[in-house]
Parts: C-alpha cells; sequence; structure tokens
C-alpha cells in the first residue's frame, strides 16, 4: 500500500476539485479509517455529524473535516468543504481498487471452442464460457461463473465468483456484478389454463449498460420478449430482483431487497431504498426518491419524494403515519366527544322541556 | 428459428382451442415481440389495454388482438378473444423452449461411483453428483450444481448452474430450478438455552413435486423431522424463502422476495404476491390470493383474496389503508368539533341561565 | 442410525438437566417424527398445544409431552416439563449432525501453493482456496466455495456448497455457512458527484465470530473501511443482508429476508423476525425483539419489544394498527357527530330563539 504525505493528500484531493488545506504536522499516512478503528499512521474523516463524540477519542493521525471543529491536540487537521468527497479521494490515493488473480486462460476453466475471448481477459478455473459467447478485453470472470451461449460481455467487466449470465444477454463495457447474481434466468411467465400454469417461453434476454454494479444475490430476469435492461452507470445492493421486460434508466440506485415487478418503466437517476416493493407495467419519472419499505402502485412523476405502502408523497405520508401512531388517543376523543354530545343533548331538552 | 405463415397460426392457435382469425394480409413471420420493439417480420399482441398507443406505432408485420379494436394501415390483424392465450400459443410455436447444452457425462463433472444416472441426462462440467444419488432420464444438470447424498430426481428436471440440492431431498419429474436457488438447506432449528442457541438437527427433508419451477436465488428450507413440501405444478419467482416444514400446496404461484416460515400448510392453488410473509404454524385455505407487501399473520379460509399487514379482507383492508391516507383531515375534523361543541355547550349554558 | 431404548433415552435428556420420566412400555425407537408422520419404531413429542389433536391419531411409538395430556392407547408417554429441550437432546442422540463427505484434499479442488490447510481438513472437487489464505483444522469446504486472496477460517468450520468469501476476510471457529452465501462482498459505496455515482473503494473487510450459522443466499457487506463483524453465536436464517460497517453483537437470531444497513450497531441477543428492515447508522439495544416487517429507523433501547413500520413499543403500536383496521367506522362515527351537532345547534338556535 503505497504511503503519502498529508500535504501531498491535500494537494491529490485540491486537484480533484475538493480544495483541502493541512492545519498542524505534516506526516506520513499509510491509510483510511474510521475514527473509531483507526490508529497512528492512518487518516480518518468526520462527515455524519453523529459522529463526532468520536473525534475526541481518535487514534488517527490525521482527520478530514469541515472548518469549526476542533480536533484533539497532536491530530492534524485536513479542512475542507466537502469531507466525504476528499476522503473518497483519499481512500482511492491510498488503497485503489481491488486487484484481481491473474489466471490466464485457466486450463480448468470450461470453455467452448466457439467463444471469442479478448486480450488481457482472465478467466478463473471452474469457470465456464458456453458456445458463441464474446467477451471483450482486459475482463475478469471468477470461478463458478457461468455464461451461457451466446452472451456477450463488453471490456473490462468485473464477474465476480459463481455469477451466471442466462443465453442472449448484453453486458456493456466496466459491468460489476458480485457474486451470487443471475442475470436472464427466466421470469414468472405462464398463461392461466383450467386451473394449472402454462409455461411461455422466456424468449427475450437482458442488457446490462457500461459501469453497472450489481451487488451480490440478485436476480434480473429475461424478458418474455424483447430485452430487459439496466441503464449505464445505474447501482444495485444485494438481492434487488427486477422482473421480465422492466426498463430501469441510468445512474439509478436500488438498495438491498427492492424488487421491481415486470414491465415496469423506470427513468433515470431514481433511487429507491431498502425492501421497496415496485408493480408492474407502471412508469416511474426521473429523480424520483423512494422510502424504504414502500410500494409504489401506480405512475410517478419525476422529482417526487415518496413514501409508504401504498406509497403517497413523502410530507403527507409522513402525517399520516404520525397520525397513525396517535390513533388510539384520537379514538379516545371521538368516544368522549360522543359521550359530550349526549349529555349536551340531555340537558337541552331538559332545558327545552 | 422456424417461419410461419400467419394463416398457419391462426391454424396453430384454433387447433389450442383459442378461435384466431386472420384479417388483412397473409405474410410469413418468424418472431414474436412487444409493439414497441417489433419489427418487420414479426408479430405482436394487444393483451393489456393500457398499450393501446403503442399499437398505432408498432412497425409489426400483424398483431394478435380482440375484435372492435383498430390496427394501423398494412398491419395484418389476428383476431381472437383471448390474445393472451393466442401469442402464447404464437411464442411456443415460433421460439419453443430453451435448447439445453449437450455435454452426455462430463468428464469434468465429479460424480461419485455410487450414483445413478438415467438414459439421455446431461451432467455438465463442474457439476457434482454426491453418493448415491438417483437422477431419472432425460435431465440436465448444469455446471456449478450440487447434487448432495441420497438425492432422488425424477426425469426431465433441468437445473440451472450453480443450483444446491441438500442430502435426502426428492424432486418430482420435470422440475425447473433456476440458478442460485438452494434446496434443503437447514432452517433456523434451535433451542434457546441460557441465552445462547442449541443447534437441533435438522434430520428431516424437502420434497418438490413433479412440474414445479422455481426461480432463481429461492431458498427452500428441508424440515427438522419429516418433510418440507412443495406441491406439483407450483410456480415460484426468485428469491422465495420457504421454512422448514412448511407444505406448499399443488398449483400455487408465489412472487418474488415472499418468505414463508416455518411449519405453515398452504392450500393449493394460492397466489401470494411480491414481498409478502407468512407466518410459520398458520393454514391458508385453496385459492386464496394475497396482495404484495402483506403480512399474513393467522388462518385465511379458502377462497378469500387478502391485503395488508397484518393482512385481513381485500375490500374493507383497502378501504382502512384509503382513510389511512386521510388521516390528519379526519383529525382536523375532530379538532374542529370538540371546539364547536364546547361553544354550543357554553351557548346551551348561557341560554340555561 | 442408532437405535435406542425408551428407558435410556429418559436417562439421556435427564442427564442432560431435562428431567424425564418413562410412563408406558419401554420399547426400541430409531428416529424421531413429527406427530404426523411419525411410524411405528419412532418417537414424537407436543410441545405446542396447537397440535394435541393430531396426538390422537399418531401412529408414533412414543410421544416425549408434559404431565396432564393423555397419551392414546398403546403409546408410551415420555413425561417432561420442557418437551421441546427433551426431544432436541433425544433428536442430537438418534439422529446426530450431518456427516460431511471425506474428500480429502481433492486434486480437482483449485488450491494456490501459498495457502496453509489444517489438519483434517476438507476441500471438495471444485472448491477454490486463493492465495495467503488460512484455513484451520477440521474444517469442511464443500465444491463450488470460492475462498478469497488472504481470507482466515478458524477450525471447525463447514462451508456448504457455491459459498463466497471475499479477500481479507475473517471467519472464526465452528462457522456454518450455507450455500449461495456471500461474505464480504462490496456495499453500496459510492460518492454522488454530478448526478453519477463514484465508487469509494472498499478498503475494509468483514468478520465473523465463533459459532455462528448463516442461512442460505444471505450477503454480509464488507466495510468501506474498518470492518463489518457478526458476533459469535449469532444465528441468521435465510437471505439475511447486512450492511457495509454494521456491528452484530453476539447470540442474535435473525430470520429470513432481514435487512440491516450500513453502519448500525445491534447489541447482544437481538432477535430480528422476517422481512424487517433496520436502517443505517443507528443503534439497537441488547436483547431487543423486534416484530417481521417492522422498520427500524431510530435508536431502540435495550430490552425494547417493537413492531411496525416505522416500529414503536409493541403494545401501543398494536393498539394502532387495530384502530387503523375499524378506521372506516371511526370514520362514520366522526361524520355522525359532524351531522348530531350541526341538529343540536339548530334545536339550541329555535329554542333560543
Amino acid at each position: 500500500m503505497p504511503e503519502k504525505r498529508l500535504s501531498e493528500l491535500c494537494k491529490i484531493c485540491s486537484d480533484h476539485g475538493f480544495e483541502t488545506q493541512l492545519k498542524g504536522q505534516d506526516k506520513t499516512v499509510h491509510a483510511v479509517n474510521t475514527l473509531e478503528d483507526a490508529c497512528e499512521g492512518e487518516v480518518s474523516f468526520l462527515s455524519n455529524p453523529k459522529y463526532i463524540a468520536s473525534l475526541a477519542a481518535t487514534k488517527a493521525s490525521a482527520v478530514v473535516l469541515k472548518d469549526g471543529v476542533e480536533v484533539p491536540n497532536g491530530v492534524s487537521a485536513l479542512r475542507c468543504k466537502d469531507p466525504y468527497a476528499a476522503i473518497t479521494v483519499a481512500i482511492i490515493a491510498l488503497h485503489g481498487y481491488r486487484r484481481h488473480p491473474q489466471w490466464g486462460v485457466s486450463e480448468r476453466a470450461n470453455i467452448e471452442a466457439s467463444a471469442k475471448i479478448g486480450r488481457d481477459t482472465h478467466i478463473a478455473p471452474g469457470a465456464t464460457i458456453a458456445a458463441d459467447v464474446e467477451i471483450g478485453d482486459g475482463c475478469t470472470i471468477y470461478s463458478g461463473c457461468y455464461i451461457a451461449d451466446r452472451v456477450r460481455i463488453g471490456h473490462e467487466c468485473v464477474l465476480y465468483p459463481n455469477v451466471v449470465v442466462y443465453d442472449d444477454c448484453v453486458l456493456g463495457h466496466r459491468v460489476t456484478i458480485h457474486s451470487g447474481t443471475v442475470i436472464g434466468e427466466d421470469g414468472l411467465g405462464y398463461a392461466p389454463h383450467d386451473g394449472r400454469w402454462i409455461k411461455i417461453p422466456q424468449a427475450g434476454y437482458a442488457v446490462i449498460g457500461d459501469d453497472v454494479e450489481i451487488g451480490a444475490n440478485c436476480s434480473i430476469d429475461r424478458a418474455t420478449l424483447g430485452k430487459t435492461e439496466i441503464g449505464s452507470g445505474t447501482k444495485f445492493g444485494n438481492v434487488v430482483v427486477i422482473g421480465h421486460g422492466t426498463k430501469v434508466g441510468p445512474d439509478c440506485m436500488f438498495v438491498g431487497l427492492v424488487g421491481v415487478a415486470g414491465s415496469a418503466k423506470i427513468g433515470k437517476h431514481v433511487t429507491i431504498a431498502g425492501q421497496t416493493g415496485v408493480a408492474g407495467h407502471i412508469t416511474i419519472g426521473d429523480n424520483v426518491s423512494v422510502a424504504g419499505q414502500s410500494a409504489v402502485h401506480s405512475d410517478v412523476e419525476a422529482g417526487m419524494k415518496i413514501l409508504g405502502s401504498p406509497a403517497g408523497e413523502i410530507g403527507p405520508a409522513r402525517r399520516s403515519l404520525i397520525a397513525m401512531h396517535k390513533l388510539p388517543d384520537w379514538i379516545k376523543r371521538v368516544k368522549q366527544l360522543e359521550k359530550e354530545l349526549a349529555q349536551l343533548r340531555e340537558l337541552v331538552k331538559e332545558t327545552d322541556a
């Protein structure tokens, strides 16, 4: 791991557009760590104010943080308006990205003669490249991956162990797929007939755009006809499930355990938090943000923030949830009103009489 | 892919019991596609009226649809009462089902000498068939599958890459299991003791009935004692999780991310939509339909349609949800009532006095 | 499978601290089974009173149950205060735990020369042990497992087929991981920049404590910096998803489809029921119990039982849910109140006039 002087780190951050200034001693650091776990020779950061208590006790040699927050004695400060961006630059500078094993094309991989494999692409022992597959340059295919017939994969993709890509699917360039994820399996395509389910051949495929990263144990159905699409630059967490024929736009982020049913259309830069479900055949506009555990049952206009099951605009939905938690109190008040009204009615009658 | 004349397709659909008539020119088509993606030489369909706008712009050579919906100039119409059924027949006729690689029994598969493998069964490189396993005729076992000791598998089953079947489990005939699914892992069987968890040996197994199809990345626990059962003809989407000892009846359909806890009994032809949870030890009757993101906590009578967390009959449950969304308004009305009642009481008192 | 006399079983249970007495004939049994599925030569049990109806019809030779519940003629009774604990002892005595295949270190496994493997550790065909890995004694690594660079694994661990452990992660002793589970994949670590997502190198790792058992198809993110931790003795069901940097305490139990976001801190002996979500950066105290399908959005004090989305104390939360189901009735009562108040006001005015 490369060491860096704090002054060097400041320069690298500033060069990336995140102006950073060193206050205190110029030291050598070799790693980034959390305030809690850091030790000497490591640089840490304070971005979320929730963790300010950890600052006093940190053993880090230096901390990236905003102006106005004091650092303990002996800890150098790297002052920056956006500590999260600056620490990202520092992590890249000090740690870099994962280096993959260099198997070449392993003799223990199972590769069909008709497959075409690019330059500098590594295929691990126990990976399978089936008939008529095309893989670009600079890819890494780990063990236990199964790349089925006629799949096309671009340049510089990484498929971690045990990824499966079904026949005819297409991956763009710089796609990263984590372990256990399946691309292009058959979706729930059945025609009901006499109380039974007749399987409809799933004749479509799935297309994953450039620069997509997909977490572990996700499942992206192929389309029944045509294609399921995941737009370029989109990122998925773990166990995201996408139904057949759904189109997800570019630069989206879906968190863990999100499920989207079939034939949905989701715009660009949509964020969907954990355990949310999206119904089939609906349209979600650009830049929509959906809170966790929501259920989206109908079309959503661009730019909306929504919440709830069924999901509605976040402000009113939140007020409804808060109101719901006080429901037993409101019920008491309604009962009380009924009682008082009855009493008053009696009083009025007596007066009347 | 086989080409067909539209007149031939009409005949095939009609022969299957879905009377279909050609209106317009008899053309040759080679594929089925969506209205949006279809091009010349392809046949499309209109089943969901939501997509009627796509009809005007389609480039398909022909469209399967009901009477009364006009087609654009130059597009042939295949008129049918049930376009979804007819297009299913057309997809089967034009595309057919997936053709699997023909590895024979690969020398790169790991097969115990005591395993028995039927005729015309293909075992891929990197698949494992453990001791005393029995596999029937005409099966396809892809790479990375692990079939553990004493498992029995019927005829014409397909196990896609990286499926795991734990020891002693039983699969019927024509079972299809998609990638990453695990059958028969140990469930959460622990006895609490002194704040710790003592593992109970999971001595049972799991049985998957004939004609079952299971999606990707599902997990079906073995029973602690006796068996977990998935009834014949039942279909699961992706990431369905079934607890130990649960019995699912025949011809059910469970959508993605459904979880059923242990020792539940679910009848025949039950449909459970996405992200729904079913508690342990409860009974769900035949033909029940559960909406998405529901939580089923107690027994459900046959034929019911339910919704919600906890789930109740769909009509009242929906009314409660709608009411909840207007809760802040109702609270205002209660406050207003309190105010008006107080004013009226004052008025009555004054009058009284 | 070893046979046992009922008198022997009683002695074994009593020796384990669960005093058990034989009433009726001393017979030989060879297996434990459910009341419903048991046949002659098998012992069953009644713990959950829900199953008392199955007792009359059981074909078991003997039943473990409490005093005061009668057994059918010819069935021997093993009387015990805690039938669940006693039957656990009986299952261990009669069935024992799974016996794994004995591959030794298979020549068909892919093992880097720099890896260190302990005594009596079995590595299956098709397993991969990458560079600088250290594995202790008495472990079982099934086919399709991928143990990445520099991973350390303790003694007596079992990794079922197709488990993936990413680089630098650490497993303690007696850890059991079921098929399809992934440990240490990159989490959703991106810095937003100009509407795109810049990947932050995930420089941390994940640590799994001693005696942890993890179900099938789970995903445990590595930390961005420092470590994700799963405490010793903790048990997970299937498809549990843990975010980067989260710390789970010892002796917890998380049921299927639970998702915990990143940087959460969860105490010891916390139980989380199925499909519940926990937000990032929050703290849950010791011995907390969370009901199914809940959403935990804020810190939870030790010992609390919570429910709901968002989750609150179980008593009031349950009352709110019950109230919600009657909401349409309450709305009717509010409308009725408004009407009656208006009538009374009219009456008062008339009287007044």
